[in-house]
């Protein structure tokens, strides 16, 4: 593909786009088939009352936490369509976990996806982490105006090739 | 990925309850890619003269049935946004039939969809099914206020492997 | 806007079709906002025992129906693109119940939407059901093969003008 | 999968209109999964002003381009919504380019889409034009009345078996 | 909300553009609530063969336009999402037309879409044909390889303040 | 709509919960349209020399900050769908700013949303500096290994009654 019609800073010429520093997505098309995961944390620092307001919902029924977990996982499947250049990719499992520091002033996320594909999960880990700590945050913003989310960042990520 | 502070009940079955009972997708990562296919069936009631109506309609133009064939086609690539913990599936084919029994009651909409993929297509046949039987709802709700949608059910699944 | 090559028959009543027969979606621009609601209902049918099951969890944590809840929600959001000719509506208002007939062989779904807007939610609400109805049975799949979702149907709807 | 009440034409050739010409996706299971490319072209025409406007532009900060870029990327993600029949295909790689002719009438957009799938991506490739030329027009329209979108169409399209 | 480390060039008049010359939506938080629609037009060239068989298709069952013809009312309702900057609207209308010139070339395709919003529909009327036209396309394209899209523009746009 | 066969604690203060703890929207169909806009920041943290970088794109094509911006935007209006109890809303203004603090440590990302609407449009403003600050950290994370997305939190929101 090419254009020799572009004019431009300095050398441009008859490239490709991202030869120009112009954006395209990743060419993953000969990368192979392989299982892919990774894990992602993140936090939302809340009041300790917040905290305790939800844990005391989670014991008893869990709403809270339900929320925000479903509305991660969801979140993962939709990465393709948030984040512009990313490859909407078949996850093959989603799941988030909360953790309570005992210091008690937030609540730690953190996710875990997989997918058997050409390119990894990396951005569905995170963002299945940042729309999880968003929903906890949509649903105590009446009662806690101190939230913020922080740390979201990946843990871990793992390529395994087929047996 | 543990979280020692999750306490749950044992001897769950229900598999989107991980081992504390907090859902999850099913992981399927180490499922082979197989051909798979499900075909669900389900049930609009309505007034004998609205599908009367219908019908004449649809010898001569096809409009209501179009129109909800189309939105079962459409709703079965969207199921796994729909459904939660539902895993986003290549779908390789999906149609939807029409049959209209001798009864005159209702109008009976038959789903099948096939994908090559790590799970099966039951939720994107039962889906087509409900958004087909919900648009002959929309279509002629102005007229006919008796309508329900019922009998939405599996009808097969079959899976088969690469020759 | 016409198109004289067109021809249809006279004497049509269905809403969503127009003077030729062919579809559109309804013109609501003249009407005025007031607020408008509606109620729907739907039953899952499943066996006694994952009844039971399905109890135990919603005592102990909830999760199935809480995310049956969710889905039919974030589903009566999503209505206007899932019904091809339903028009994109705000809601401000969304909430699902279950209930548990003494029958033991269904749980009974039911679906309250509301908006203030130029058209009313009985697509929504009718939508809501379906899809909580599809996430109970995608929760239970695996261990119920009896179930069937019926009965979706309206129960009420109403239009309330500005105070 | 048969429906007697279903009666048709012979001869049809029109691969999306099943045996009873009722449509359907065309059933695509039993192909391979081969590297498939197809390659869209189209032209925004525009007042020479504007061009020479978003020209300006580009070479500081690229803004409208990038813009429009980005869109026709992301909607050759999106196609398997947009087109009802169309497949959802995981993508592998997307980019557009934009051409300025000497004419100084319009700006040309030349999009390359990729997969590793069962069936091709010319209709991403199109969407992909299609939108990218709907964006520049949008980002233009308070000043230039007097722009078309035209000459969408195919340039080339190819499956490389697997190595 | 100022950022003293950004520069742009001075006269800018591109609406999208704020005064550093970056994009941002267009600021219609003031504008009034009225009645606004748009028309647009497009063509799509095809083989006459090709045109007299969805003709006859049409006068049969109207299949290939009654599924372009949803497939661009759907369009226009996702126009938000698909131009990044357009706002997204609630449309109280969308119709699409298809007509058949006598030159037997083309199908000519015009829609007329219709808001009471803050913001104009002209975007949602040009997705709305382009959308309609890259749907005849799809259900053509193993039969006419020389089909192309031409011709989308804007036919008229119309602001009526409530009587 | 009631339901005796839940139970739930009494004295709970979180909105998302109904009388019985199960979650549902909050229910803003009585409260008036009125202007309210939201702002958000965040930060993602990176090394010096990515900054640098990204800089050095900005000031030349900007294309890192494009794609972030864009990527922010178009969140903010795929907030209803994302965070599961938040109000569809309509938008009618969205912009992202990206500042540099000379620490070099991170940059800054702030967001202003605005609508004509029933409820605010808090999450809008935060989901936007979320989304923006992913995409960053996706067209970034082959070459910087370090970052970590902070600091999401409510800057400031209003509500502004029409004159």
């Amino acid at each position: 593909m090419s254009d020799s019609k572009h004019a431009g800073p300095a050398g441009r010429t008859l490239t490709h786009l991202d030869a120009e520093g112009q954006v395209s997505m990743v060419d993953v098309t000969a990368k192979s088939v392989v299982v892919r995961s990774a894990k992602a944390s993140g936090a939302i620092f809340l009041e300790t009352e917040t905290i305790r307001l939800i844990q005391a919902d989670r014991v008893a029924k869990g709403n809270v936490l339900a929320v925000a977990r479903l509305a991660g996982i969801m979140a993962a499947k939709k990465t393709g369509e948030l984040i512009p250049l990313a490859h909407p990719l078949p996850l093959t499992y989603a799941e988030i976990e909360f953790e309570f520091p005992d210091s008690l002033d937030r609540i730690r996320i953190v996710s875990l996806v997989r997918t058997a594909s050409r390119t990894g999960v990396e951005m569905e880990a995170l963002t299945a982490v940042a729309v999880a700590a968003l929903t906890v945050y949509d649903m105590c913003k009446s009662k806690d105006k101190t939230m913020r989310v922080s740390e979201i960042q990946l843990v871990a990520k793992e390529k395994v090739p087929p047996a």
